[in-house]
């Protein structure tokens, strides 16, 4: 009795989104064991096997399982951490400092169940995974019975899991060796996308992904800057590029593919190449929207994802069907673009293609795995319903079912919900240990955030460089005095240097914060060309730490150089409270006063206009020293003319906004 | 005890959604009658009324009621009816043949009933309802418990409630005069939109809104082609042309505003109108998307809308929230606008001031009536949350809620849903009848649908015209020929035409259907100069009526002049299983042959090349007509030396696809 079944779902309204979208309006399925063995009218299959346990469905939507394609699922520890940032500020000066500290093991085996729990719920049957200790991951899957595609994840940084991509790769090749051909797991390694990766990183995943013929999961051309930058450093867009490096070598699945033109499009369809749409996270960090109605013209396999929960907030897949579908018509203008029998093709047949699993699941045909769920229709936010328009079936689950109307859900022949309730989850236990972790991540960050010096090394990833100096500053009205003055014998000039400055300062509620300095330097040759041009964070402490006779000041800074990140990035991350711009001409002279180094500035201070300024300072490392060299500095005011001169004891920040 | 409340709600993270965003972390409201009178820590406020019955809302969220800024509640009967098609097919081709066949009063009530069913349980406690019918509309949504803006459409078309718009505006004066003053329902006229009315019901809705001081609910600059077609017929934009026609003399409340400019924004901004934005429905019908972060920026007041449940397909303010802040950062390219407080404030405090109604509703201060929500956040699709970040409340509610976490549902003081259970509807009954109605619209529609023809005068709103006539057809080589034959003496021309035209069959699968010719007749001068181009569209019937000697023809033709839409729309709304187009060059003149009139058409076939022919044509009424008409036209051909010519009985479009 091979082909006997073990259990006929009937009396269903039955959608196999098989490549004919074949109906039945009172369908019937039945499944031997882990797979589909006949799907017909309820009639008929009841006829063909007359012997066999029957589970009624009572009128509900029977669909294929939905696949989420492209997901980071145990980032639901991370769901609402940071919100309504950009890119960089949310991924550099959250989540990756959050992940450094805590990802774990367990960290991903908890979010992955969490995870488990909601994709079951909300009716997906089967995700493609890509984070860190991905072997956890595809565990904690297996436990709660969902089936994924699991990708271990490869960066030119140390990561989580590795201390390098070699350490990584070679935790990619392991878990991949180890789990080919389970039954619920298909194992993958993720490139993480051609901007964090080296062309070697590109290489020798494709290579591995081949050798053992499983997936590989990465990100192209999620960003408009992405794409600008890939141009500007290899002259070339972003899929060609990965061509080149062979990453087509393998099957490969594409998440994101916002910005790619109808050339990188044949390329991806050539290669067979998988494309996951996202079109919640694609918005919420304002990346835009892939141009999927194109894609599907030219026949591309387009799953959908909900891209981690950090940035959704959630793994809602009927919430990424629906915008799917209306953001492809917005985008377009054409109302009749990715109709709803489309967008619900993306979300299981197209999708699991993607995944380059659709020998497997997406559809119910005989063969594949029983990887089902049931969808109440009957409600009052879905009523009525028109019998005139077959699509009008799709219509309905589309624009006007809810995740929460999803009832069961079977993975693999096992039910995993049955009537709203999980069998292999215990989502009160889950939430706790969630709570618990929560804290932990909210200790850690409110304590960062108390302290801009402790932002600054998280995200710098530096430690801190500390400096004292003594320092004296006058107001000068000729400028040309000073510069004659320093032709004096006493003074021997070791060089002299020309600098347009643009310093922007963020002042902080608290002012025991202090004052955060993003200089711009533009170092400018005798001609005044610019030839260099430096840009620098420094961190003012908020008081002196001593004054010595004739204004002669010590004071501290902390220095974290240099400023990677924009202007912008920096404002938004640091969140100030408020403001001040300075653009000032500087003329340095590095100099030696009785054999002792001092720096000579003469600054006109040009926006806004303070005039002329003449400072002079010295670096020193003992209240000794420090003595010392404020006499020394008494002296060299009075050698160059200015000791009569108005002392100024402030910063020039302070001088404006006091 | 004036100031004494009858019960307190306590233990809520309590967000007010006042102007400075107020939250308590453990907060309660009191309630007397129908109104707020405190608002604070829960401590507090039992320590001020100690006696007082207790709600604790168990750690739940405390919202004011959403508000659906713009919708057209009756329509949840039609919700599903037809999808994924262009405005112009839905609405002419689908929503308003049925609208002019179903809606009436009981059809409103019913609709509203659903719609508030789902509305309660989704949250929203107060809306801006346009539709027909409107005092009943107002008085289920009254019944239900709702609070709601109800406006009464006037249109220059006859509508399912009124036969002129005389009649409407004395509808609309009626209701106004009779519902002023209600607790729950505000009410209003809706000049449905500029370009379905004339500028005199521009000016007298507005002057009535004005007169009883009620808002004016409209459709302003929904579509790209409404502001084209504005511009030019008037030279100016749609803002400034209901201005210069007085609307602004009402409190406005504008829906949509997808297609409106800066200064736009500022003449509404000056009038104090309010806007309604409706993201799924702007996207469904690919109108495009509201540019709400400018508006915000200039401090409009903008509410959040679900439009119609034809048309989304449901009224789920959740999903519209979180489009509402997606869909911006994704159009401006900025992740940090319409911020997750900043959407939630739109669908509470700001929607109700949009509808003129922020003195009643939309946030929880003392004095406002107590519309309020309690929000389920503990829960698996909602976990963990973080303290860090006070906006990560908001963000919790508008990225990762969903509509089915709302657990009670408060409306001037009075419970709607108590623990997810409807207290004025009953669900089941409202689906029974939904049902009921449902059936009928699809009797009516498949019969329709099964008939080119009726779906012909169903858009087109005119009878049939029909005719028969008789006609012989011959190939020709030499045109000169006939011209000349033309001038003999038996025959008196009456007039003589050039036409160059352009016709486009639609062909059906059921070849009963016949064929729909779309013709585009451009009428030529002497000179070859287009002097008018007509559009009209034949339904011809698939068979030939009777066959006369010499293969003259008796045919019948179904005419419906003129073809008002386009030949896109007409291909979209009749999807026929192919098209095929033809052009030719014809020569017309009308005759007198021994005192019959007989059209002689000579034409020339360019497209494709098929060459030369004769036609010889004349209307006819009977049987008997037709025998003597039948002899003449073989004598006319004989007189115009084509009588030996080869015979044609088929159109050319069956020449080309036989």
């Amino acid at each position: 009795m091979k082909n006997h079944p073990d259990l006929l779902l009937t009396n269903a309204i039955l959608l196999t989104m098989d490549e004919s979208f074949t109906q039945f309006d009172n369908g019937a399925v039945a499944i031997r064991a882990d797979t589909i063995i006949a799907v017909g009218n309820t009639d008929e299959i009841i006829q063909q096997f007359p012997m066999v346990e029957k589970l009624d469905c009572g009128g509900k939507v029977l669909l294929p399982g939905l696949v989420n394609a492209h997901t980071h699922v145990p980032m639901t520890l991370l769901r609402g951490l940071a919100d309504d940032l950009r890119l960089d500020v949310w991924l550099l000066g959250y989540m990756m400092p959050v992940e450094r500290e805590f990802v774990s093991p367990d960290f991903v085996r908890l979010g992955t169940k969490i995870a488990a729990a909601e994709l079951i719920r909300t009716g997906v049957t089967c995700f493609a995974d890509m984070y860190y200790f991905e072997e956890d991951v595809a565990r904690a899957t297996a436990e709660a019975g969902l089936r994924a595609l699991c990708a271990q994840t490869v960066l030119k940084f140390p990561t989580p899991d590795a201390h390098s991509f070699e350490e990584s790769l070679a935790m990619a090749r392991e878990f991949i060796s180890n789990w080919l051909n389970h039954p619920l797991i298909v194992p993958s390694v993720a490139p993480h996308a051609p901007y964090t990766c080296t062309e070697e990183i590109l290489r020798s995943t494709a290579a591995l992904a081949a050798e053992y013929d499983v997936p590989l999961h990465t990100h192209l051309a999620e960003t408009a800057i992405e794409v600008e930058n890939m141009i500007g450093a290899e002259g070339m867009r972003v899929v060609p590029y990965v061509e080149r490096h062979n990453l087509f070598d393998a099957k490969v699945l594409a998440a994101h593919c916002v910005h790619v033109e109808d050339n990188e499009m044949y390329l991806l369809r050539h290669y067979k190449a998988g494309v996951a749409h996202n079109p919640s996270s694609n918005l919420k960090l304002a990346s835009g929207a892939a141009p999927i109605s194109r894609m599907i013209e030219l026949g591309l396999k387009v799953g959908i994802g909900t891209d981690g929960p950090a940035s959704n907030n959630d793994l809602d897949m009927f919430e990424e069907i629906r915008l799917a579908s209306l953001l492809a018509k917005g985008m377009t203008g054409d109302p009749t673009t990715i109709p709803a029998q489309t967008a619900l093709a993306m979300a299981t047949r197209l999708g699991a293609e993607a995944m380059h699993m659709g020998h497997i699941t997406g559809s119910i045909e005989v063969g594949k795995r029983a990887d089902l769920i049931l969808v109440e229709v009957n409600l009052l936010h879905n009523s009525p319903f028109f019998q005139r328009d077959p699509h009008n079936r799709y219509a309905q689950i589309v624009y006007a079912s809810k995740s929460t109307d999803v009832s069961d859900v079977m993975v693999n022949g096992k039910w995993l919900m049955r009537d709203h309730q999980l069998t292999t989850l215990d989502e009160e236990e889950l939430m706790v240990a969630a709570r618990e972790y929560a804290k932990k991540i909210d200790v850690f960050l409110i304590q960062r955030e108390e302290s801009i010096l402790s932002k600054l090394v998280a995200i710098e990833g530096a430690t801190e460089g500390e400096s004292f100096e003594i320092q004296a500053k006058v107001r000068i009205t000729d400028p040309k005095i000073i510069r004659e003055a320093l032709g004096r014998p006493e003074i021997e000039i070791l060089y002299h240097r020309h600098y347009h400055e643009y310093d922007t300062y963020f002042q902080f509620s608290d002012p025991r914060q202090g004052r955060l300095r993003y200089r711009e330097d533009e170092y400018l040759d005798a001609m005044g060309k610019v030839i260099d041009v430096r840009y620098r964070l420094t961190l003012v402490g908020p008081s002196r730490e001593d004054r010595f006779p004739s204004d002669v000041l010590l004071s501290r800074s902390r220095y974290i150089a240099p400023a990677t990140h924009s202007l912008r990035f920096y404002r938004e991350y640091f969140n100030p409270e408020s403001e001040q711009s300075i653009e000032k001409q500087r003329l340095r002279w590095r100099i030696l006063f009785k054999g002792i180094e001092f720096y000579v500035n003469l600054d006109e201070v040009i926006q806004p206009d303070l005039g002329y300024f003449l400072e002079v300072k010295s670096r020193t490392w003992s209240r000794r020293d420090a003595e010392l060299k404020s006499e020394m500095v008494s002296e060299l005011l009075e050698l160059l003319s200015a000791s009569a001169a108005e002392s100024i004891t402030q910063d020039y920040i302070e001088i404006i906004s006091p």
